[in-house]
């Protein structure tokens, strides 16, 4: 049934990882697919049983180090976590809450007697863990955690303790229910003095399931959705934590309370560990990319067969998909994830070589976490337009839980603000690009320092990310005078794309400086008073690497159809990313009157020509049917029948 | 607490009906209130026991003729179904139900005979009943219902019958659980002919809840909101319905089978019909915005005490809403919402003039179901918008089910498909415009006469829809050249809304002659091409008129400093929606690039002038606390008592 364009466009998404893809696809059947309409209880102990019931060879733990029985590749893992969001969402966190916040955090902060003493158990989720890191006070900011975890020379012990309410762990997976120890992360004061945020790995339930001494839990109960995963509250009553739980690659506290690290600077340190937990939100922004494609898929195959008014002269009601306006609202958004798809691929794989370096290199960990931080932030939002699109063109039956898409929707609403609120991302990702990459952008405070960081602001080279010779081969051919260049040339995309963002980032640039000559009184007001425009670099940065990866991914496809269509889908997304800027690029005489509107009007042109492609550009996703698992998909053949019937009625008599 | 401009704001915004609105909020207390986390088969049990606890004399029933306990006052009962949606949705929606469409319809379709027989039962809810006109495979296209009920002369009967799956009633509030009788609307056919649409009162239940011979009850399973509803399915196996259950207003059967109406023309009888009903999409788009007020206020109120990262130089977190970034969110979507308010008391006020008017008036009647079906479009989608953005506004806490936002989105989100979807409805604002109201604006169809329609259109004159002549005033006051003018100059603001919507629907009728010129062999493309462009018709319309609303709105308001706020706030909306509009307002050669510049300078620096007063606007919506019923709410006096206490302890002594 899958015809060879849609098997040519499923390899170049699959990418590097398709075997893990594949495997997730073959091996996980109806059994571990979301039930809709569950009770919280029963979704949290559906998904507490399944944890341990998901077979760990298909990549789910393949980033855990080999020796104690992952494959060192964390690529894969973020992949398989990827699949697993169109399986079941909640499977997923719970999942990543597991293997790779717990046990990721276990493998990156702690050292070999910690490996040897918790991995095999975490791998095989007998250990069942959380990473308390947010509090209800400080979610963004947690170098300014009020948890405190403080040693006792005298004893040998640390001390970790809840100074207040709004300093109790929240959020937390696996705590309300299943987590027997968990990562908590505190400020870590010996000698009397701190040293920022460290993490120790504590029990916080017995073997039979009750707090341990001095620990209080509680369940942050009913969610928006993710009901399967059982989030809760922590708060440290003077809990006694050794000293050797505390996970000290970065940073040791010997037996009389002194302190070392490898690194000095205390803002540096604790910005080099969270560094270390980047897969994180590699794996959100994939998560929320692959729920979008399910979304997409329902939408696009419901809109093909679900029809509404008669066409004049005709006998026939009309399907969505052939509305313009409904066009419009699918077509853009599917070009978008079929960019997202690729800009993704790109960050697994620089995630896997930055990883894999002998040597650490920070400026390439500082662009990882920056890529990551962005596509995470527009990958989640892309998520959550798109999916409540696909709701909405799915009418009452986008509503009911049995056709998937409020689970969808609900399931990933939260990944806008959890691994980074997506703003506070953003906003990394300006300053990263402002500085270079330099010390400075590892800081989240984004304001403690800003007189700092306006003083270190320079003109930045963009540096491309794929492609390169292609891609600079592409933007040297554009004539000088836009006018004569097509309004679908590749070449002109990439000039434009590329030049906004310059163009944005060097205004960013002149404000900052001109407010850290003129504000020095009031340093807030320096970063605040730009902060829209500092978020504009940062969604043009995001917008030009995602194009340059889209048009690498198109160089791997081998069959020329295959090609041919995703040049057109890549048109479609270029032109309705340029169309959302328009007002920009006229107010900085990027672009005339004349051709703005030309611009629209190609881009309803390509709708109409990928219009026959609508249910390709979705079979190439290749979402086993068993995981789409909406009604509307399995009454699709009875729905085909029946409109066949009534027209086959209607032609023999006329209406009534 | 509530000081003066507070206490005027709300008294403009409670507007022609306050008394509804301050009834309902003294009458109903928490337990009316929704319940986070309930389960489907609780949310039902507690709404169907609340719904008959519902005190009818603060305006619920009041659109019911005074002989039988309602007060003969729509706008009233549009206004407590308003305030309802703030206290529970499900509980508006059920009453929706009940009072609304089946109460409704029987008032509206019925006669005498149908009045005497059941409307105490209804209004006492002792007779609970459904709206059966939504079928799987029709919803917007109701005009091709496929259920179909036939006279049979010889019985004196007729019989009501379910041809075909996707022809069952689907998504029907009250019929998987409470609802006795339906009315069901179906294909009259006697004598061999049909007249259309048509719409009979059937029992559904017996007294002992079980189905009806010939009935099939299903239920449509759980939802993404609105739990509280018991949505279900019905089908009809040649089930006798006796020949008085017609509801026969518009339409009458002779025992004989001879069919006799007032209103010669099917289709245009059949709008007719349909347009007694515009009370229910005045209802949902009121109780979009009642629910986005809730949402706002618990937003606006997190984002005042909730503080993230440290000002340079302070010993003081910054609060959310100090950022730039988070009052881009919340402010422009606050000064929307006052607009919406505005309008929607227009709306009201007009469909308590058309309804109470001794003659009907077709022209006044479409006018006021196209207005309806605008606002409700823009006011849903604002909703879904804004309700998911503050839910982002408020992290973690924002997902979580205790604090409200959750449960406000998903119980709304089915509002911009329901009563109408939404794209259908602005299509038919577009289509009212065309044609000046008249007779083919009536169909729903779109394009079943599309030629038809592109022949009639003709150049409209913009009718002013408030405060005509201080409209006027101000639009005349506008010198010629746009650059010479503030761009908060309100004359400005409304002379380029409606400049831009005479522009656009110019532009609409020369592209639909020429196509109907050019496409004549392919009608459904005449519409199908230019279906953006009547999409923007639309929406450019309904932003004039809520224009026009807020700026009489303003007039109403008594005292000076509300009037200055206000003021404020319709220049926030009035350039917000200038933004949205940029890229159009310059290729049209609205706007220069200079300009349109200025137009977001401008808003920023309203944002900051508004900052001190988002408080006091979210106040004024005078939501009662006990409503809103959000655990960050409640934690309000702590939160800020614990930061009070960190802030006296930094500044005791310098952070470790």
């Amino acid at each position: 049934m899958r015809d060879r364009v849609t098997v040519a466009l499923t390899e170049v998404l699959d990418g590097r990882w398709a075997h893990v893809r594949r495997a997730v696809r073959e091996r996980l059947g109806a059994e571990f697919v979301t039930v809709p309409g569950e009770t919280g209880d029963q979704a949290r102990e559906r998904v507490s049983r399944l944890i341990r019931d998901l077979p760990t060879d298909v990549g789910v733990v393949s980033a855990f180090p080999v020796e104690y029985g992952g494959s060192d590749d964390p690529g894969g893992s973020t992949v398989a976590a990827e699949m697993l969001a169109q399986v079941d969402l909640s499977l997923m966190v719970k999942a990543g809450v597991q293997w790779g916040l717990f046990g990721g955090a276990v493998v990156a902060l702690g050292t070999k007697r910690h490996h040897d003493a918790y991995l095999r158990d975490i791998i095989s989720a007998d250990l069942m863990g959380c990473f308390a890191m947010t509090e209800t006070g400080h979610g963004s900011d947690v170098q300014q955690l009020r948890t405190t975890c403080t040693y006792d020379a005298a004893s040998g012990n640390f001390v970790l303790h809840t100074p207040h309410e709004a300093a109790r762990k929240d959020y937390i997976g696996n705590a309300a229910r299943d987590g027997r120890m968990a990562v908590v992360f505190a400020q870590l004061i010996t000698g009397g003095r701190s040293y920022g945020v460290h993490a120790w790995l504590v029990p916080i339930r017995d073997e039979h399931g009750k707090p341990m001494p001095g620990v209080t839990l509680g369940d942050a109960g009913p969610k928006a959705g993710l009901l399967g995963v059982d989030n809760g509250r922590i708060s440290f009553d003077h809990v006694t934590v050794p000293r050797d739980m505390l996970l000290d690659r970065y940073g040791q506290v010997a037996a009389d309370g002194a302190y070392t690290s490898s690194i000095e600077n205390d803002t540096r340190r604790f910005f080099t560990m969270l560094g270390t937990l980047v897969r994180g939100r590699v794996t959100v922004g994939a998560a929320a990319s692959a729920a979008t494609r399910s979304a997409l898929t329902i939408a696009v195959r419901y809109g093909e067969t679900r029809r509404q008014f008669t066409s004049p002269g005709a006998d026939r009601e009309i399907a969505l998909n052939d509305y313009l306006a409904h066009q419009r609202k699918l077509l853009p958004a599917l070009a978008r994830s079929y960019a997202y798809a690729f800009a993704q691929e790109e960050l697994a794989v620089t995630m896997a070589e930055v990883f894999s370096l002998a040597e650490p290199d920070e400026h390439r960990q500082r662009e990882l976490e920056s890529r990551a931080a962005g596509l995470k932030a527009v990958q989640t939002w892309h998520a959550t337009r798109t999916i409540q699109m696909c709701r909405e063109a799915c009418g009452g039956a986008g509503y009911l839980a049995e056709n998937r898409l409020p689970g969808l929707k609900a399931d990933t609403d939260v990944f806008t603000t959890f691994e980074g609120d997506n703003t506070v991302l953003l906003q990394l990702v300006a300053k990263g690009l402002l500085t270079g990459y330099r010390d400075a952008f590892g800081s989240l405070d984004g304001w403690g320092r800003a007189t700092f960081v306006a003083e270190q602001v320079r003109e930045m080279m963009l540096e491309r990310t794929a492609a390169r010779s292609l891609i600079q081969r592409l933007v040297s051919a554009v004539p000088g005078r836009d006018e004569e260049v097509a309004v679908t040339d590749r070449g002109w995309h990439l000039a434009l794309f590329e030049d906004r963002e310059k163009h944005l980032l060097d205004g960013a640039i002149r404000r900052l400086r001109k407010g850290a000559d003129t504000k020095k009184d009031r340093p807030f007001d320096i970063f605040n008073d730009v902060q829209d425009h500092i978020l504009s670099v940062a969604g043009a940065h995001i917008d030009r690497i995602t194009l340059e990866a889209f048009v690498a991914g198109i160089e791997r496809a081998t069959d020329e159809s295959a090609r041919e269509l995703l040049g057109k889908v890549c048109d479609l997304y270029a032109l309705t990313t340029i169309e959302e800027h328009k007002a920009w690029l006229m107010e900085h005489g990027r672009l005339t009157p004349a051709r703005s509107r030309a611009v629209t009007a190609v881009a309803n042109d390509l709708l109409r020509e990928l219009r026959p492609h609508m249910r390709t550009l979705v079979d190439a996703f290749a979402v086993p049917e068993e995981w789409l698992n909406a009604a509307v998909l399995r009454e699709e053949p009875a729905r085909q029948e029946a409109m066949a019937k009534e027209d086959d009625a209607l032609r023999a008599e006329p209406p009534l």
